[in-house]
């Protein structure tokens, strides 16, 4: 029985108070008054909220100048500004992948996340180099972290000839799906690049994430775009358009209701200074959502310290959410909505469920968000991974 | 020489380590190596940063829900039901307005606010009471922190009989500053209005703050009238437009050129959820530009923990601003914009200043303004006032 947790007293997403029994790192028993059986481990829950284990649904480990002494930012305004001096400052300011795909999951972790979508950079610069690091780091942190690897191709697949290469083994090399980049905007070809990247879906059978920056009638033409090729190769459910700005745009109503339809989902970072998928409108309509914290300190820019409740808080700023139903919706995204894009098995707070949760101090669901306590404490499994914003296992 | 304290080794604004002398609560030298005159206090500044202290140059102290048990939000959409149902639980929730403002003052004063301009309700159903409270809880913290009380119609001036007369006792009583509210959308006469606010203002040689919420070509008909009255009754430097919300529609560069060259100021929280001013335009044109917190955890809305280095990030991740240099003037808007319209004498940090100080522990301005740590010394007049966030007075 050692492998048994009973943890006392806590309140499922802000319910009435209850214990959690937990055996073999899932959830046996949630229920008043459970008894411990002999030989049980005996954590008292102190009245907090449990809520199952965060999800950062789209951040970029490979990239974070996280530990590293601060980068004065002078980048130029354009998108293609700062994907430049990226690739530049790659070898300038030695961001080795792995180190810094380290440093930010466990930072990560530290705030309550048990799962991580990582859009990971792939070009002819710079070849395996974030691809390799990353799943290095993945393999470390596997009792600790889910991490799953997003090939990217953060400079462009088809204007930069060998990328579209360099995906594929990507794919091979273990990268769990296959991402994409402004079809229009970036590439130049959008029926080119979605063939290309549906053909590599097909080809390795794996799902599909694509940035889409595109504002406005140029993202609502893309959008359409990959929802027809969702359609027709059958991919409902494993296709997430990120960013998605163009539902921020008038008049997307019509569009929305089409991407409910295909089954594709839509990830917000919730941006306070772009366009931004209204996600009251998308939870009516059916449409999957899910939110991360995108690049956290690097040279895009300095905002960002890993904490997907701080990133609920901001979906709910942004969204104009007030109403306590509203805010806590804002968690549910943070939380459920990525675990459904990352298609988790036994996610969340019910009996048979791996247990992965977060507690944390707070009256109401909507107080959890709005005061960010860092007195946190995260198991996955069943086994204590973080507590108070430290994580088991120290950053390189 | 015992009211002497030499701070050593701090980096005013991020610059070069340099020592601080204070002398009867003023800056008295700031250089390399300063000598401690005998008897003088010495505290190790430890390299954190040194800013002068930070400016919540918009809030309402007197109806925050701080310390009450969790308010469950289900209010309506409209601006009209906010303002409603807020006046209508004032009593219900038993939200004092001393106490309240004591509790949120303080919290403020723990993240390192040293001024605070609070509107504070006048309306026919509750009358003097915040007024009253507010300036109950101005005269305890004197020494703690400076706050400026702005006779504030929420409930609007003219549609509710009564109110003028109300706002014209609040000056009297004490309150420093003239409010007003949607000239066209609440009062439903903006001539009459503004006559009015105005009026108030020349009658007690006092300036005026009004919440413009109004959106587009509505908000800049209403800012127009504002600009008008403010050239011909020579008060440039005494008016702040707060919200603006219509400078953030197109089109507005002209507006905002009259803006600057009227003398008015502006006040943004930054909403991420409505248009607002562009704080780079503004900074352009030479508007001066302040911010504040807004409502804190009130009927309005969850959202809110008085922390303005918080508010300079969301300044910043609004407005887009990721250069080091943007990233600044965020903290300067929060700190040097709100010492302007609040006309404070003797701010900032140079020899002759108040020794209004806060340390934070940072690498640069930028990377103080996206960590915010809580390891903050507050000094008001040279006095340590809060460590770590707590404040020397416990809150009621």
């Amino acid at each position: 029985m050692d492998d048994t947790l009973l943890i006392r007293e806590v309140r499922p997403w802000g319910g009435p108070a209850a214990d959690i029994r937990i055996e073999g790192g899932r959830i046996a028993a949630i229920g008043a008054n459970l008894a411990a059986p002999a030989g049980a481990q005996v954590m008292e829950g102190r009245g907090r909220i449990a809520i199952p284990g965060l999800v950062e649904a789209h951040t970029h480990l490979d990239k974070t100048l996280l530990g590293l002494p601060w980068y004065r930012n002078e980048v130029g305004p354009r998108l293609i500004d700062k994907i430049d001096n990226e690739r530049r400052m790659k070898r300038a300011l030695d961001i080795d992948p792995h180190r810094q795909s380290m440093r930010q999951a466990l930072q990560s972790l530290g705030h309550g996340s048990t799962h991580i979508r990582s859009h990971v950079d792939v070009d002819t610069d710079h070849g395996m180099w974030g691809i390799e690091g990353v799943a290095a780091t993945r393999e470390k942190l596997r009792d600790l972290v889910h991490i799953e690897l997003v090939a990217f191709p953060q400079s462009g697949l088809l204007v930069r000839p060998g990328t579209l290469e360099l995906m594929d083994a990507a794919l091979a090399a273990g990268a769990e799906v296959v991402g994409g980049l402004d079809p229009c905007a970036i590439d130049r070809d959008p029926k080119g690049h979605l063939d290309a990247v549906f053909g590599l879906a097909q080809k390795h059978g794996k799902p599909v994430d694509i940035h889409l920056h595109e504002p406005g009638e140029m993202g609502a033409f893309s959008m359409e775009l990959i929802i027809e090729r969702t359609r027709a190769l059958g991919m409902a459910g494993r296709v997430v358009v990120s960013h998605a700005f163009c539902l921020g745009a008038p008049e997307m109503d019509a569009l929305i209701e089409a991407i409910a339809e295909a089954g594709v989902a839509i990830m917000t970072t919730a941006s306070p200074s772009r366009p931004v998928p209204p996600v009251l409108k998308l939870a009516k309509a059916g449409v999957v959502t899910c939110s991360g914290n995108d690049g956290i300190r690097d040279t895009w820019g300095p905002y960002g310290n890993g904490d997907m409740v701080e990133r609920a808080m901001i979906v709910g700023l942004r969204n104009n959410l007030r109403r306590d139903d509203e805010v806590e919706l804002g968690l549910r995204i943070c939380t459920e909505g990525g675990a459904r894009i990352m298609a988790l098995p036994r996610y969340g707070l019910a009996e048979g469920c791996d247990a992965d949760l977060v507690l944390v101090p707070a009256e109401t669901v909507a107080s959890l968000v709005v005061d960010r306590s860092r007195d946190r404490t995260v198991l996955r499994r069943g086994r204590v991974v973080a507590e108070g914003g430290v994580p088991v296992m120290a950053a390189p």
